[in-house]
């Protein structure tokens, strides 16, 4: 399948045309685009493009791609930019379109409980927004900069995902524009459809290569009334990773269910020069539990605190007060932060394994870490299975991080199908993690997505070279 | 585009290559293949397959499927054939490969919360399995006798839709066969997936055109402890169906809400020869709560049930004993055969609209009752807009009835569209209502469809004719 068209440079002409779309203040070229715009959070991988276009409404983006369509340009659509896997550099150059100046929170309708909201909208302002209305958005990523238009275009899953479910779960309705410029209306605010194929949930994680997401209705839930947090300190990573499968089985489903290392904790604490509940302990499972009553939530926890205990929790640690689970979950909030700012550089894989094999795979980065004398530091979802693994460069040369970080990342996307896990629980293929897709799914179904993304996008303009190509 | 291949017909050399696959006992021909498997419960289309196959395992299927790709044969999978649209009827012929003797459940696993099964199993069956495990698999259409292959293939929801979503949200992993042979395995027991796209969610609600479906990972939740129904009459329709969007608006999610009028009460009494815990009021909402305690329970329910009596309700009747919810429910799973007993044939039509538009779409069918002098009678899912409409054919003549129909149809799905309203909610699009698709999604949406259909299926030999062509 030959892939990449022989694609067109942009020119005067074009520049033209594309002020004539969107005036001469909203468009940026060459040397002056920032450079911000060549890369995101973690990719490792850097291209500028050629001209970079904000947006303001779904009919200038309509009209740009139907104009890079007719001309053959390739366009990549960005948001925050908070990505991990290069998902929103754009590798071809071309056109860049900025999402973020459409971010108005467009419609509450308490009736039909939706929100709609333009892409560029933060996380953390909808959560906010939603909340002073006594309502719920429950997907709930680390990175809360991150734009919903993002969030849905790695279908991002976050903390509460082991009750509530992830992103794609939360999206009723799309308005898209596609490769050629046409808008689609996809979804709404229906609560059930089985009316042709479902575009909307195919689009969602599909990291902004299939179309451009110019609206979205989410799905939100009454707010619970309380929330209560359990810090649980273990002797050792093994007990506490151990529990967690009991803790399902128990059914009783916490909201969320994160597991953390001292060293992790303590990275943290410097960071922030905040001191966290506790730090004698090896190995820290972190719980929360929501409801509507404080008996509720209590007859819940209960049980799984007693749970813990069987299985060598030293002892259980309720934070109940916001102050308390304040200075949790801005620790929680800082890992990444705090780990990033201890080395020079770093990578990260977010496999998914069964939440029975996470002890496995913990283990075995240990085991890696001995095997190429490399920091290899862990945290992430016990609860859901979706590990976040972060490999410090430290002092290494280039050269060498380069061999290590391969081989290592070979090693655990290996062991991650071994144990019948996924490549990314939530931060998607993007650029970085083609390969590591390939070796999971195979041929066939690399070219099954291949020829869908060319259903989409006959000449493959958008997000070329991501994901499946 | 060119869609229907000349697809070959089945000669003596194709079944003695069938017979070396499965055997002679699980192959039928021409005609020995009963009649039923002509149609589905209520499709209005009829078509034999030029051979019945009943299949026992994937790699069965697999080789069915390479032969027909190579002999460009059409094939359709059929289940229980409970479909209400026509979806799995031959209508070009070929093979029918029946999956109702894949019917083992092969594993629970209680660490992970899911359920693997064949696509043979009823969903009865796995209502019972979870629930003698204290487990629950939420979605709950009230064709209990559909395959869990069926429900997948619908996208099917059913009564807790408003509590619990619907099917898609309850597939974890499918194993499926391709158009030529192809096995794949698609998500698996991971809670995230971000890696590549999504095809387990484009296949489920795809109606047998993409992929046979041959085995399914299904998430499951704890059971919860207790539910309780209420059963509230109101004085007329109107009043009943205005409370719904007060009822999502006050943030007291039910687990479900149903709407009924007296005269289908009244049907199912007759039918069932039983009777209902009340028939005198005009119009009745029958809600559910459920839990992990009745405390719980009631405090959700008292807020409902004063939002009902504030707003016309004539009585609050609570049906916590086994025997008062089983005299409800079974008169509530009896509507359909109670309609179809009280006329001489109908059809029906599953629109769903945003849950505040539903009164405004039951005041138009009445509307349309006495402009086309027809019994038309509805009832369904008032808490997630999912509205079962049943037109009556009585004593019309064929002619009389057909022009009607589809005149009344297009009255009620031009109607949908302008409520923002989907064509179908959970019963699929199958051969019958394809026309109002179109008219729906436009002709954009349409050929998207039909490119992605090709993507899955280059020779569109895998039950063609159906959803989007």
């Amino acid at each position: 399948m030959e892939l990449y068209n022989n694609y067109k440079k942009i020119d005067e002409k074009d520049i033209e045309f594309l002020k004539a779309i969107v005036g001469k203040d909203r468009i940026c070229i060459g040397e002056d685009i920032s450079e911000d715009f060549s890369h995101d959070e973690l990719g490792g991988v850097k291209k500028m493009p050629e001209v970079l276009i904000e947006v303001l409404s779904t009919e200038e983006v309509s009209k740009i791609m139907k104009y890079a369509y007719e001309n053959n340009i390739p366009v990549v659509a960005r948001g925050s930019g908070t990505g991990l896997v290069g998902a929103s550099v754009p590798i071809y150059g071309g056109i860049m379109i900025n999402l973020s100046s459409m971010n108005k929170i467009l419609e509450l309708d308490e009736e039909n409980l939706t929100l709609t909201v333009e892409p560029g909208v933060l996380l953390m302002e909808i959560g906010k927004f939603v909340e002073e209305n006594d309502l719920f958005y429950p997907p709930d990523p680390g990175e809360k900069s991150a734009t919903i238009g993002g969030n849905i275009n790695t279908n991002a899953g976050g903390m509460r995902a082991v009750k509530y479910g992830v992103t794609r779960d939360y999206v009723r309705g799309l308005e898209v524009v596609m490769p050629d410029g046409t808008i689609m209306e996809l979804g709404g605010k229906v609560v059930k459809n089985s009316s042709g194929y479902s575009l909307k949930d195919f689009i969602c994680g599909s990291e902004g290569t299939l179309a451009i997401i110019t609206k979205a209705i989410l799905k939100l839930l009454p707010l619970p009334k309380k929330a209560i947090s359990l810090l649980i300190p273990f002797e050792d990573l093994d007990k506490a990773i151990e529990t967690v499968p009991k803790i399902i089985k128990a059914k009783s489903i916490p909201t969320s269910i994160e597991f953390m290392e001292r060293d992790v904790i303590l990275a943290s604490e410097e960071f922030l020069g905040k001191k966290f509940p506790d730090n004698s302990a090896d190995a820290y499972l972190l719980l929360t539990f929501d409801g509507n009553s404080k008996e509720e939530i209590e007859k819940n926890y209960d049980n799984v605190a007693e749970i813990c205990l069987q299985n060598g929790a030293i002892d259980v640690l309720i934070a109940d007060t916001d102050e308390r689970k304040e200075s949790i979950w801005s620790a929680r909030g800082a890992f990444l932060e705090a780990i990033k700012a201890s080395t020079t550089e770093m990578d990260e894989c977010d496999v998914c394994v069964p939440r029975n094999k996470i002890a496995e795979f913990i283990k075995y980065t240990y085991k890696l870490q001995k095997e190429f004398n490399m920091r290899i530091k862990n945290f992430g979802h016990a609860g859901d299975g979706n590990l976040h693994i972060y490999i410090l460069k430290d002092d290494l040369s280039e050269e060498d991080w380069n061999n290590k970080l391969k081989a290592i990342f070979n090693c655990m996307y290996n062991k991650a199908k071994e144990l019948n896990g996924t490549v990314s629980g939530e931060h998607g293929i993007g650029f970085a993690k083609r390969e590591y897709l390939f070796n999971l799914i195979g041929e066939d179904q690399k070219e099954l997505m291949n020829r869908i993304k060319l259903a989409f996008d006959p000449k493959n303009i958008l997000n070329p070279g991501k994901v499946c190509q």
